[in-house]
């Protein structure tokens, strides 16, 4: 049975991690709230009592009889079936550690736009958001990225753990990607601080089966709805 | 050996969630940082390039020879051993799922006093902390909190995943601790929308071990440095 995957239809948003995973492993997959009908499904199975316990929120994955939320949750129960992660629990623990670290930084990328918090538009934090983002690219970027970019410093293979691509690069190949989109002009200054993710963006995005993704029109554009968004105010 | 919990030695703040969990289950532990140089000690381990990977931040958790970090981690690992969560996969990654939902909500909560981010002051966004307080308040506690009371009231047993305490009982016990203590005002009124919860700390504060913890001096007191921040011009 096909996995089924559960999101927005119109973003990449947080179910891009799970989309970039399914693609790589080749796994056989629906996006449900992508066909007719389907984003009804996905808001019942919200409202659906029997579930235990119900998603809080999309992305959900129905694997078979298990309904799984939380994107680091469901990279955790992928990576070890489609060998996107190592097989031992040391292993398995390190590499959602740094998915967990990568799921903080997506919180503080979407609230560059959204200081005030996810309850109000854009439009009515536009100043706030300004200094928010100022903050975010002189303190925050050079932290979590430096962070990564030293771990892919310190590896003996290609990718962040290793000989194999992991989960992990695939999520930091989509965080290189989006930051490039939202903030071109920021984006182009700071890639000298970290060439190792940039190298690392350019080996994942061409992995045969992502790159056959990126040009098909399964990859949903990014837009001014999703996590990443480009408003120029904010590019300076 | 004894655990070894690194934490920032003046606050609750994410590391109360492990401590909540250690105490409970009666288990062995060293919280370092709050012995002589052990706070040196805890940044030398963030340091330690031969940490595969160092720890992005405190907490992180030294058991044997796993280092972990990440709190929701932390407590995947904790909660198989020491009895705080089933041993089914199914069941491990159910509540891993609500304990990644509480840390979410946990964001929420820290970003009231720091909506313009955590490089500036609270006293530098005072007027921002005012408005974000009051659209958390409005739309994001009754969402998190009555995903939380729903759960609850589905249960069949004591406790949100039925007959035994688990860690996520444990993480609601301190978010309901740490809102009264933050909030005061706002949750005395809020409160009777949760009366299942509110159940929920009393019966986990009165557990023995966590009601002999909580007297102790190994229970910090909140303080207006952690997570949860009693400023009354947000409490009103």
């Amino acid at each position: 049975m096909p996995y089924e995957l559960f999101y927005w239809p119109g973003i990449q948003g947080r179910g891009e991690y799970i989309r970039l995973a399914l693609e790589e492993a080749g796994a056989d997959y629906i996006d449900v709230a992508r066909r007719k009908g389907g984003e009804q499904r996905m808001m019942a199975m919200m409202k659906n009592r029997r579930l235990d316990p119900p998603p809080f929120a999309p992305p959900f994955l129905k694997a078979n009889k298990l309904v799984i939320a939380q994107v680091a949750n469901i990279l955790f129960y992928l990576g070890a079936r489609h060998g996107l992660a190592p097989k031992s629990e040391a292993g398995r623990l390190r590499l959602h550690q740094l998915q967990l670290t990568i799921a903080d930084f997506v919180v503080e990328i979407h609230d560059t736009h959204h200081p005030l918090g996810p309850t109000l538009y854009y439009e009515d934090q536009r100043r706030q958001a300004v200094k928010r983002t100022d903050e975010f690219w002189k303190a925050r970027v050079p932290k979590f990225l430096g962070y990564f970019e030293d771990i892919a410093a310190r590896g003996d293979g290609p990718y962040l753990d290793g000989r194999r691509v992991s989960y992990v690069d695939l999520s930091i190949f989509q965080i290189v990607d989006g930051l490039r989109y939202a903030f071109p002009n920021r984006m182009k200054r700071f890639e000298r601080k970290i060439p190792r993710l940039v190298a690392l963006h350019h080996r994942v995005g061409t992995r045969p089966n992502i790159a056959a993704y990126l040009q098909s029109s399964r990859r949903i554009p990014f837009n001014a709805d999703g996590i990443f968004r480009h408003y120029p105010a904010l590019d300076r």
